[in-house]
This record gives structure tokens, sequence and C-alpha cells, in this order.
């Protein structure tokens, strides 16, 4: 049944957390905000441990297994920051963890999993192919799979990151995260309850934009196999993910894809921090707007800091 | 007459300073330290204004001038960060400033100095085409003119950066700085005054290796068209900022090219920040002799994040 995380959940989850992950900083820049014409506070999960807010999220669904549970170890299927997240998690309590991941995911990636100390299986690059793997990996050693983002124990882990902020920062007008779905659907419940009065806009590639219709026809549309360079929000929604955001989202926005490499770029140059495309779209959705965004005090949740210096779109 | 600057001087620098830059956060990262075997405390000047720790040394220089003088305005010779910190300082007082930049000097630091209100005017790309330059801007505005190291309160302002540090971390062994030498002779001067126990040690390329050599035969060696990546690290000594390496520097390291870039992408991928390899240039010296700094407790100042992105090592 899809419900409701409640407030006390999340303050609850920001307790257990405390020692396991960092209070990141809010960034500001003087030159994007006068290129904004507006006043941007950047919550900086690149500087998250692993590099993305995505420990949240799977360090408290560790936390929240029962002793036997975490006994026998956690896997999941993710051929990104996700499987990262989980082996830190896991090495964090000192616990096993198997990582599936398709045999053309990043050997970057691999070998930042593998250096966690988590175990990687190979599988063919297929959804199909990853779930059944990840199936008989459960089976064998009788651990717990986490799911990346369609979990209330994980969403209420993402949600600590706004939690943060609205700390951090006071009166803001707007939130912008990415869409993906767990890190949206955290902020979303986290400003519901802690800042009712902050609008929440999802930011989305226009080539992935599963979640503006979504929104749209009020059902889930798959993500089909979208190319844009954001490859955190590549995902496909989840059930539980949508119920949040149909309640909590005012609103989600779409930005193309030289518009999020521009945003990137500015963010790099300006604030001499390294995002992803994932991150850089919540600017880019501003930039995109001016009007719409115009004085206004907004927080931009920067999601994670994983990218391929090898690969750059400059 | 070359001199000591007095402590008093570096305090007063600071309290000048205060309402002017950015104090800069200090970084630590576990990963690094990890590689590293010791504990490492980077004092972030890419986040200061500007990109640079060049802003407090030309702002110091400038808030030194007399009103009349200020009036007036600056001018400096520079293809690199000092322009745009003397535009900088300039804007920030409101008064005008002239840089004079080489025809081949990068399209970005010509558009970054330009974008703080100073007025370019361009020459052959030789220094003596630069110095005939400044001398004839200098006649016709009745300017200042500011050189971008060889000046006391330039090193002093510099001093700030490591007058921070020191209060933010205690009981540092050593302390890392480029050569430069603006930069490590104000370093140099601040710990003698504040943490006379802490060892001064400057990361210099082996392929930019005249102060090396300078301080090896007791005599300024000049940089002879090095081709280092650390372009910020090409130019010679000035008297002044020799006399203070002489006496305040325990030693000079070398790094070769390959090492700078290895720290480099180190500290982009794990710290998730922007530094030049000018900056990088401090990690590579740490990397290269690990049982010299085993279990230290080493501060590195990170010069500036002014990278060309176009341009990577990567």
């Amino acid at each position: 049944m899809n419900r409701i995380p409640t407030q006390i959940e999340l303050i609850e989850a920001r307790k257990r957390l405390a020692n396991f992950i960092h209070q990141t900083p809010v960034f500001q820049s003087k030159a994007i905000n006068e290129i904004a014409g507006a006043e941007l506070f950047f919550k900086t999960e690149n500087f998250q441990k692993m590099g993305a807010f995505k420990m949240r999220g799977a360090m408290n669904a560790t936390l929240q297994l029962s002793e036997e549970q975490q006994r026998k170890g956690i896997a999941t299927h993710s051929s990104g920051n996700f499987a990262q997240a989980m082996a830190l998690s896991a090495k964090l309590l000192g616990i096993p963890a198997w990582a599936v991941m398709p045999s053309n995911a990043p050997t970057i990636k691999k070998a930042a999993v593998a250096s966690y100390g988590a175990k990687i299986i190979e599988c063919e690059p297929t959804l199909e192919a990853r779930e059944n793997t990840l199936i008989q990996v459960v089976k064998k050693h009788k651990c717990t799979s986490l799911h990346p983002y369609n979990d209330y124990d994980v969403i209420i882990g993402n949600s600590t990151a706004t939690q943060e902020l609205l700390e951090q920062v006071d009166s803001l007008d707007i939130i912008i995260a990415p869409v993906g779905g767990g890190l949206i659907s955290g902020t979303a419940i986290a400003a519901h309850y802690f800042s009712p009065s902050t609008k929440v806009i999802g930011a989305e590639p226009s080539l992935a934009d599963d979640a503006f219709r979504s929104l749209e026809t009020g059902i889930i549309q798959p993500a089909l196999k979208p190319l844009t360079i954001a490859d955190g929000l590549r995902t496909s929604l989840g059930d539980k993910t949508f119920f949040l955001i149909q309640k909590f989202v005012q609103e989600i926005q779409l930005a193309e894809e030289n518009e999020i490499i521009e945003a990137m770029r500015l963010i790099w140059e300006r604030m001499k921090i390294i995002v992803e495309p994932s991150s850089a779209i919540t600017l880019a959705i501003v930039l995109k707007q001016k009007e719409y965004f115009k004085n206004k005090r907004i927080g931009l949740i920067l999601s994670g800091g994983n990218v391929d210096l090898g690969k750059l779109p400059f």
C-alpha cells in the first residue's frame, strides 16, 4: 500500500543517520546569482560520502534492517551511484554486500564499488538479467535486496538533505530537485512538513520526460531508453515515488541537453565544484525561465559529483 | 631594501581584508588521507573571490594606496590570475583599472578581466613589450602599477590565507605551498610568526625548478620559458620573494608533470572540487614521498581553481 511517511519518521531518520553521513554545506555564488537574477542556495550533495545523496537513502534503509538481516548482508542491482552507496553503507557497518552490475557498466564505477569491499556480480546489460541475477544472489546468500529509490526507507533517508537545507537557509520560496524519483520525493515530503509554503519543482531532461508525462496523464509512463547526458535521471518512476510526486511536487519543468551542459559548465567555472549533469539540471531550469524565478530565494539540490573525467561534455 | 614584514603588519592586513575577501574553508578527504598515509588539510583558495589566492595580495596592495592614488586607479601586466585580482579589487573600490595583457592570452582570461570592468590593453607577448606598455599606461593615466608578487603589500596580503589556516587547524607539522614566489613567501612568513614549529615546504615543478636552483645556489636563477602544465608557477622569483624564501622556507621539493596531473585528478575525483595544476602540485609532493610525510598533519594551500575546461589534461 502506498502511504505518506510521517513527520516523526523523517525526524528519526535524521537522528539515525547523524553519525554515518556528512551534513553537506550550502554554497552560494554571487556571479551566478547575478546571471540568474535570483538568490540561489546550492545544497552540495556532491560532497556527500561516495559523492552523492544516495548515501542517505542506502544507509537509512540498511540501518532499518534487523540485526540478523544486517549480518546476512545486503544486495542491489545498479549501474551507478546506488551500488556504491550500498557498498559503503555495508562497509561502515561491517556487513557483506553484493552488487549486481551490467557487464557494460563503466570500469570506474565497478572499481569504486569494489573499493568499498562489495562483491560484484556481472550480468547481461538488460533490466531482466539484472533483476534475475539479483534474485539468485538473494536466494543464495539469504541477504536483503535494496531498491535504489522505490522504497520508503530510501526515500525517507533522502529527505534528510532537504531537512538540513531548510535549517541551513531560511524562507526558501522554491526548492528544485532533479527527477529521478527517489530524491525529489524525499525533497517534497521534507518541504511538506518543515516548510509547507516552499514550492517544490522537479527538474527533468526533455530527453527523459517520463515523470513530466506521468504527472500529466496520472499514470506512470516508462522511461524509454532515454539518452540524456544526465545519466542519473534515466530511471523510470516507481509506484511509491510517483505517489509522493503526485501529492507533493507542484510542478515538473524540462531542460534541454545543451542547457544542462551549459549550467554544468557555469557551476564548474564559477563555483569551482564538480557536479554531475543530473545536478546541474536544477540550475538549467532556473536559467531557462528567469522571469519565473526572478528575485526568488531558491534551494537547488546538487545531487552528486560522480562524473567520468575522461568523458566530459566540454 | 629587502626587509622582513612584521607580525603587526600581517595582523593588520588580515583586519583590512576582512570585508573584501572570503575566509575560505578547509577541506579534508578520508580517501586521500588513506592514500597518502597522512592527515591532510586543504586550504581551498580555489573558492576565493575570482578563484585564486591572488585576490588577497591585490586587494591588500590596493587598500594600502592613498585616497588620491586609488582615485587615479591601478594597473598591472599579467596573462593570468593577477589581472583578474587587480580588476576585481578595483571594482570593489569603484576605481579605474588597466590590465596589460599579451595578445595571445586566453580569451577566457581576457573575458574575466573585462567582466570586472578593467580596461584591457593588448601588447606583443614578450616580457619587454608588457613592461613597456605598462609604463606607457602608468604615464598616461598617472595610475599606480601593481606587481603580481614582488611587493610587500602583495606578499603580506597573501599571508592571510595561512593566518586563517593556522586558526582553522591546530598543530600542523608541515605546510606545503606552490612556488611561485608570492604565495610561498606569504605562507612562510605567516608560519614563522603564528606557528614557528611548523615546517614550510615549497612545491615546484621539475620543469620550472628555478626556485629550487636559486635556493641551492643562493642566487636568483631565471625561469627559462618553462613549459610546465602548472602555468601559475612559470614566473621567476623576485628579490623580495627570494629573500623571504631563503629566510623562512625550509625546503623546496620537485614534482614531475605526470605526478601533478595525477594529483589534480585525485583531488577532482575524490574531493569534487576544481583546482588548477599549480594547486595540485602540493598533493603531488606528498604522494611522491609518502615515507617522508607519513602520519604528519599537513596543510596544503590550494592556490586556485581557474582552469580552461576546454583544455583538461585528462
